[in-house]
């Protein structure tokens, strides 16, 4: 069975890019305790400074869909959207075959 | 002074994405001791089943850089070059701001 990696690409509104960045960090404080969670970074795109990166990996597809249902998250989303420019995007959804870094 | 993520898509030639992951996964251990390596993950692409992805986290850019002077990663290169179907293509280049999974 393949660990499930997933990068998601959050578009924010002009200079808003740090609040929504802090808002995700807060959230991967809150799933990285949820079952499966192997790696949650939160990141600015090197060349946008209004796109703001997830980088996933959790122990399955499932354990990723559970973790929207952490007591939290969903109040953590909803401060989010206002800052959008865009609804978020699922730009990578991968079979992590294995590599160095996290737990086999 | 962030860390330095980074996301490789890789296209074989029509079958060979099991060859050249193998290769790939070489490489994540030989780089993976390489100075500043945090993660180098080597993953299918969910959908296309031609498309490798390298997943990495990097101390620096530079760290990054310098890995591709350790001893075997160009012959593994060199190994790898005749399964693509396209120059491999640096998709995703992020400022890591923080999150769980790796060493802050």
């Amino acid at each position: 069975m393949y660990k499930y990696g997933l990068s998601v690409k959050f578009r924010s509104t002009e200079n808003n890019a740090q609040k929504l960045s802090s808002i995700l960090l807060k959230a991967s404080e809150l799933v990285s305790r949820a079952k499966g969670c192997q790696l949650y970074l939160v990141s600015i795109d090197s060349e946008d400074p209004d796109t703001v990166w997830s980088t996933e990996v959790w122990d399955s597809k499932e354990d990723h869909d559970n973790s929207l249902s952490v007591i939290g998250v969903k109040e953590l989303i909803s401060q989010a959207m206002p800052l959008f420019a865009a609804p978020p995007e699922k730009v990578k959804e991968i079979k992590i075959l294995g590599g160095y870094g996290i737990n086999p």
